[in-house]
């Protein structure tokens, strides 16, 4: 355990740790580069495999209790890994510390993914957390260039990845989604609040009622940030499942943003797509 | 029947019929309006209702029937309604007339929907039938500006009404969608290929499921044509069952272009939203 020395440099790292397994691949990562992150588990939202590092666990609205557990650590830099759905905030039990921020936070839970999250981390930041992305801690699970398997995209799927990443860059003053399929020229599906997953899923629907009919493999999944988009706060994630979810589509393949897209267990990846014959590659933006 | 004396005014009008009451209730437009419309029917797509029109039926590839049908009735002037789906191409029965054309035709089909319909009536108006919108032909299916039920939008609704169209125009170059949901300054679906009714069914269970929660009614379907949009050949529409999704997915209400889109069966529309507290609305573009 280093961890208390770091909390002496005050470079002490806490993950708040949403759904999902990615919260403990960025930990493991952090600490495999010499961290010691500290864990904060969602009620109702982090796993429990959190507890195999320290940890506290708060409920969403216990602003207070957060914070307190953020000073008594010291502090100094705060990653907001996985997602966080996004809660009614007339649900929330809040805690005084909440209370304080009512205003505040209230507004937040009235914009977009981009201006909840930008705001959360303004809070964070005026309590002196410096809040950090899992590219600055992890940067080994970042998307590289070219394929992660065996398969490369065709000049074809060059183009559509080409329209994909036009239309995420066309569409990011809206704040909608981060993720397009594109298919030989067309654009079958945007991403907004139902996730990657769901609208994989909508397309694996939509070829097998025949109502985008295609012979074979046709398809890419496009995915990066939108521009202008804070890789602190809002990372795109791929893994494992978004290759199975895309192999039910029955894609050609997964292209995503260079540098800009966290791919969770890349081995895994990369070993499922080749043995569907897909692609999985990085594009550069 | 003026029929005869159209055909020889050299005004005589078809329909291209594709699926859904949409081209019946065109037809009823026109003979309202003192045409004799020609209907042809698709096999596959077409209801059997227009065979209280004089008709005939095509299979899709049989390119070769339709212009020897359209060329016998003196046809002048063609509209072509509804939904047709995106057959697949190597599916295809083809006649000589389709043989003969097929290279054009093969390439029509790879492109967005805008490409498929612009080459199509291309191909029309090249054998001297001027194809033109159900727009034109009943203009009284039109949405007006203002409220078509009882209710009217809030200021905040007017904003997510202006929110929804301008996205819809910043995606107009990519042959996306036509509609969007916003709710709340937030655009929580975007249509591509699975059509207005799949997202509002998105949006219902998304709502259904908790990850999309809001207390009581909440978003709009804004749908308007896209920039630049060929009206003739695309023409957006709602009806009935636009509203009732729209009612399942607890949207506050519709708003549509006015000018700009079709409204089918307009009373009921307005007596459904008014029974669900929904408003339906046409906005200025």
């Amino acid at each position: 355990m280093t961890e208390p020395e770091e909390a002496q440099t005050g470079r002490s790292l806490a993950i708040l740790c949403g759904g999902g397994a990615f919260p403990l691949e960025v930990a493991a990562e952090a600490r495999r580069s010499g961290r010691a992150p500290f864990l904060i588990g969602v009620v109702g939202a982090s796993e429990p495999g959190i507890e195999a590092y320290p940890h506290v666990w708060v409920r969403i609205g216990e602003v207070g209790k957060l914070f307190g557990a953020l000073k008594q650590r010291s502090v100094a830099e705060l990653a907001m890994i996985g997602s966080f759905g996004r809660p009614d905030f007339s649900d929330l039990r809040l805690d005084w510390g909440a209370v304080r921020r009512a205003a505040e936070l209230s507004d937040l839970f009235r914009k977009g993914d981009n201006g909840l999250l930008t705001g959360l981390a303004r809070i964070f930041e005026r309590e002196g957390v410096r809040v950090v992305g899992a590219h600055e801690i992890a940067p080994g699970l970042l998307a590289p260039a070219g394929p992660l398997g065996a398969r490369a995209p065709s000049a074809d799927d060059e183009a559509d990845i080409a329209l994909g990443a036009r239309l995420i860059e066309a569409m990011s003053r809206f704040d909608v989604g981060q993720a397009v399929v594109a298919a030989a020229g067309r654009v079958v599906a945007v991403e907004a609040a139902e996730g990657t997953d769901a609208m994989l899923a909508r397309v694996a629907e939509l070829r097998q009622s025949g109502r985008l009919r295609r012979r074979g493999l046709a398809g890419i999944l496009v995915k990066g940030p939108k521009r202008g988009q804070d890789l602190r706060l809002d990372m795109p994630a791929v893994g494992p499942d978004t290759i199975r979810n895309a192999i039910a589509a029955e894609l050609r393949g997964v292209a995503i943003a260079a540098g800009r897209v966290l791919v969770i267990e890349r081995d895994r990846c990369a070993r499922e797509a080749d043995a569907a014959g897909l692609f999985a590659c990085g594009f550069r933006p």
